[in-house]
């Protein structure tokens, strides 16, 4: 056992040292592919499992060539990676146990953040020697954890393969961050025959050997890039030639942060960035803006982008510029099933390494992708939470500072392996 | 020539005790329709010379209704009065000599203004007993001395029948405030056959014994109600069921207020009034806002007419709300063509009651829709000039307390006979 | 008891026929003195149980003056009429049982609103010919039932002296619509002695037969009056001249309405009427706005109405304005002390007229400004609730065709009375 | 005098090779200095002739040192850099010729823009291989000619000086793009003792061989950078912590856009540019925002900037920001000085060089700083002028392609010549 918490440590390192950002996880998809295919898992990857349609905020062709080559050149699986070399990065393994059974899936996450490391003394990867090695990219958000967790989980199931019965899935999800890769992988059919669905995050709040086994607070959200197209014009000499869409822009400001509360539950919007203009004496033909909306439930966060869509339309035609509203992240709302949620809270109960856990905790906040694999299953008559095991961090989620305990790492591993085996009798 | 001087003033002081506004000019038009078939004209008077489709503002038919009645008891001749029962009272009065010749036109405004005259010691009117004996209407504008000219010419006309040629034609038009009544005449076509029109005002900033021959400096401008319909809803209980029209009218205001300069020369544009909702604790569904704009061209003025209707529409879109643009008044720019005008001129500096005479002054400020039938006319290559009899006023245009001198207006009958006599020698 | 039955809907039908709003309630005050004197209740009235300061939202002097003279004439009682002259409509009496216990309070409120009652052939009020003598106001609220049942209470507790200790005091309250009245008595210390404190409503969703003892989901609310001053211009002539109040109200509403959710709990904000402006032709010099806020708790609702302040003194500032903020109605959020609703609870399931008793409803919808005594009463250390006794409504409160079931009345006062007895004994 | 040609077109290509812009034009004013000085002229340079106070828009520290080390190795003279090391660029040349007379001031502008230079084929610069060689930077508005004019003037003065009396001065301005550095220079009262003051434009619309002697059609301006500062707060979980700098922006441009017209003559307004926030699911801490003003006369552009900081002022209010607001640039209205205008317009009809030369030419469009020397001088009771040198463009100004032809140079200095000795016998 000692052995494979080395190994969820050296893994996860390795992760951290080579951060990449979603639909880029070339490197990262190539090494986790190549393990689970020594490991003997069924693996299908890129296209495969994501819908190319359904696939939002994917970064540019040329930024994806670029990265590929980068991967060549840092540690890539020569074998796997071209296999990712589009960026499709998604991979999900099976282990048919060839017993009648359940199906069961994890979900773990692979994607970095564009954030610089810091380099301060008291930071342990900078002590450890294993700080992010690209500038301005960093693992802040505990997704190399995640993913050497998927792993360490591969290891016990095959070590374990006898005790076992029906199917394991273990999901490889792409550009979590943003919630943007989730929706395309459950577009692509992967969860169509999961009977119970697993997602797991690590820290978020709850505190070192706490665990909370059902965390249905998530927000749905949307993910919004709008623009507005006019026409230039010299603000001295010809004023009334220009279409001003930084007029439209500002306009559509107020009126999206007075979209209106909903009496069904809590609503968010937000215009977090906005570049207009070209120059000071020129009517602005350019504008564009990143905002995001949230709901309590999926229906309240569909109202406020309803609202959104009215109201970015009708600014273009108040002053006659051109619009685009594009999709660039979604994610839905959840309700964990709390009777699977029971099993792994048992799990955690029986765990020595967990000092305290609970059923759920619902504290609204962030948002989260998982809920498309969750609604996905459930709605098929499955069954789906998401678990949380706590770790003390050294600054919060998205910080520079961001670190967790590594002694985390193996405790969780066994929680959800035993986990499975208890499903797996339901 | 003093029992025509007693005739006006005896005229003025009638029309001024029975002040009627736009469109509901019954009783002006039923008296003025009597002395001048008496006198031997020939009349064409309400629907004949005015476009139904293209009266502005128009009062409700209730309202319409109700005049007709108060006109029917207020001295107005039986004979007439049912022939502007409708709210059609303009009249256009022709005198054929029969001989070979130009057509000339003169026009002369009727109605009277939502005031409440001055009760004051010092008021003329009331010291002279000739106040309005209407609570809250006024002839606050000089309309009521226009109409007297009008007759004062008519008669003159008559009397000096045989040193005459061609037809003259004299257009008594109702609505000239919120510039409503013009365009329906003329888009009736009464002024097509003519080569030489003559329209007047008296005052207007021009002091006492003096005359501006031309005023080209109207402002285009269009009058605007405008208004939302929404869907009301509880603003504690349910807000999101709203559709929010005071929203809506609120980004027009603003971006309305915005609407680009124009380099090709001045702008105007204003809310004047708003009135939205209909309680604190209701999403309000209905707002309505009296909008108008202006322009130094008729072309600028449509520049601006057009960005009002795309930021109406689009605010309409913002709110999921239904809009109106209704145009209740409506004028156009003019440029006077300065030979007519220096045959007034000439006739003005010969006067023995002018101490001065401008060919031209084009300060711009209001508006006036008499610039209807001067566009149209020159259009058909005729000629047309906006004149001005100065007065010494007791207070300012639509002010309570406004008054005129009435030894201004034999002379300016004079000045209009002796130019009209010019001009058919043209 | 069926006497007393007969005696609440008698007075129930009385007040139904002469409503009377907010700091009006003369008629009824007289009335409700009349009797509580005649019982033998001590009685406080007037400014010596409000505070002048307090008061929110009171009809102006003038408007005071004529209701005084409209409730002389409409069956007021002299000898206690002059006493709410001035609009202090409140009243506390009190039962002093000599023996020592506790203070127990009960609060109803009296006030009408402007509503025409509806003139239906289904309308019960009027099939009974105890419909409103008053064109446009109405009692749709229930405020004559909770009259009436304050004064069967006052009538059961007299009767039964010899059971009770302590002190009794019946409040009753004025102007609760607009959440106006409260505070003024709240701060007049009318509750600071008081340990029980219980105040009621009809209707309000809860079936017929039915009871709730605890209801805490009233929102916290502020009713703001709002207007802007600027100076008139001629909007043709010279615009730049004006100082825009009608622009001044755009820009707030618009920001208003952005105002930022909360993380802690519900918001509203709602400006819900705008009048603005003079004429269409005129810079508007003035503005005024009739808006609400509420908050889940009274911190949120004060975060909410700190930003209106913010912006609307910011918009002044914007367009060189003045503006003014009146507090035209208040209320708090609340927390209804479970320990002291059990007993109502209790008492309501051994009722026989009771099918069904629930101790707590908590869901969120309007405002009540009851909260003020209830807040004040926990703050001293003792306990308040919010009871709700449930009725078949003919149409929803505030609705013209709104009217209750009569035979709601005896039971709860059966049901406040038993409680009484048992608080007593606490 | 083919010499003095060679050498006006030798001295523009040397500038148009290192275009320097505003406050940098070290490189340009220590070869000026250095020719000015050989010829004899008394110089003043750097703070001498410039207040630092009334500096704007003067680029930072760092980014003038910076300058200052390319300018010593692209040909600055060594002599004269230093005192231009800080970005004091302003140089003025008096040539006292020691007999009794007037002051005459001409005025020269040196500074290039931000543009990249076009490589088209059929770009003259490019052909005859004087290219800019500063890659982003370019003489795309004449002023390189218009400092060669300078010295070929200084070059025609000192030949002839026996013919001369009184003083001429000649200043060579940086900064005038952007309106920025003229102020500084009057302020520092380099025209305190000018009876006569000539500014001169090459291009801008006349056409080649043309000449204008008084163009009056300046629109007074302000240029402001205002920024806002607030307080970040995440999106979903707090954003009621934020203090959201975003919205005072949009609302701050709805404002603006929407400030009044004037009865007094043309206004403009324009927010160029806006950029704000830092992500999407945070609340904005930061906009900044690039304005302009305008006014056909430099009452009615300091009536918008009054307007302006009210609304900025206010919208910091609102929205519980920090704001501020930077003048970076300025220029005033100007009337010409015709009858020192005629003496120019004779001098050019006398020119075998020109076609056609006209007095006055007021059509309004672009800003000048060259209006604060105009200012000045008229108001110590001198007179100015500003005149322009037609050309054929090959593109309009400020276009990437602008070149003119280089034989408008010479005959324009012997124009400046003519005029300068005929102006010294007024």
């Amino acid at each position: 056992m000692q052995q494979l918490g080395d190994k969820l440590i050296k893994w996860r390192r390795d992760f951290h040292q080579y951060p990449e950002t979603g639909f880029l996880e070339m490197r990262t998809a190539s090494i986790v592919a190549s393990i689970l295919d020594e490991l003997g898992f069924q693996l299908k990857m890129g296209k495969e499992v994501m819908s190319e349609a359904d696939c939002m905020g994917k970064p540019t062709e040329e930024e994806t060539k670029k990265h590929y080559q980068w991967a060549q050149k840092n540690g890539a699986i020569g074998d796997y990676l071209h296999l990712f070399s589009e960026g499709y990065t998604g991979i999900v393994a099976t282990l048919d146990t060839g017993k009648k059974g359940s199906v069961i899936a994890f979900r773990f996450d692979m994607d970095a953040l564009d954030i610089l490391e810091s380099n301060s003394n008291e930071h342990f990867p900078r002590n450890e020697e294993f700080s992010s090695k690209v500038h301005g990219k960093m693992h802040a958000c505990g997704h190399d954890s995640h993913t050497a967790m998927g792993l360490g989980l591969a290891t016990l199931l095959i070590e374990n393969k006898d005790q076992l019965k029906g199917k394991i899935k273990l999901i490889f999800q792409p550009a979590e961050e943003g919630t943007r890769g989730a929706k395309a992988m459950a577009a692509a059919n992967v969860v169509e025959d999961v009977d119970y669905f697993v997602a797991t995050h690590i820290g978020v709040g709850v505190p070192h050997k706490q665990f909370v086994a059902a965390n249905s607070g998530f927000l749905a959200t949307s993910k919004l890039d709008i623009s507005y197209t006019g026409k230039a014009a010299h603000a001295g000499g010809s004023p009334e030639q220009g279409k001003n869409a930084l007029l439209a822009a500002a306009a559509s400001v107020l009126s999206l942060h007075g979209i209106s509360r909903h009496s069904g539950g809590a609503t968010r919007i937000n215009v977090g960035q906005l570049e207009a203009g070209a120059g000071r004496n020129i009517i602005a033909n350019h504008a564009s803006m990143k905002v995001e909306t949230r709901g309590e439930t999926s229906e309240i966060n569909e109202y406020v982008k309803e609202q959104v869509t009215s109201i970015v339309s009708g600014a273009a035609t108040m002053y006659q510029v051109e619009h685009k509203i594009k999709t660039v992240g979604e994610a839905l709302s959840c309700k964990c099933s709390l009777d699977l949620a029971g099993i792994l809270h048992q799990c955690a109960e029986a765990s020595p390494d967990i000092e305290k856990s609970r059923l759920e905790d619902n504290t609204p906040g962030g948002s989260e992708d998982a809920t498309y694999f969750m609604n996905e299953v459930q709605k098929n008559g499955g069954k789906a939470t998401y678990c949380v095991f706590g770790t003390e961090l050294a600054a919060g989620h998205h910080n520079e500072k961001f670190d967790i305990k590594e002694d985390t790492l193996l405790p969780a591993v066994n929680i959800l392996f035993q986990s499975a085996k208890v499903i797996m009798e339901q």
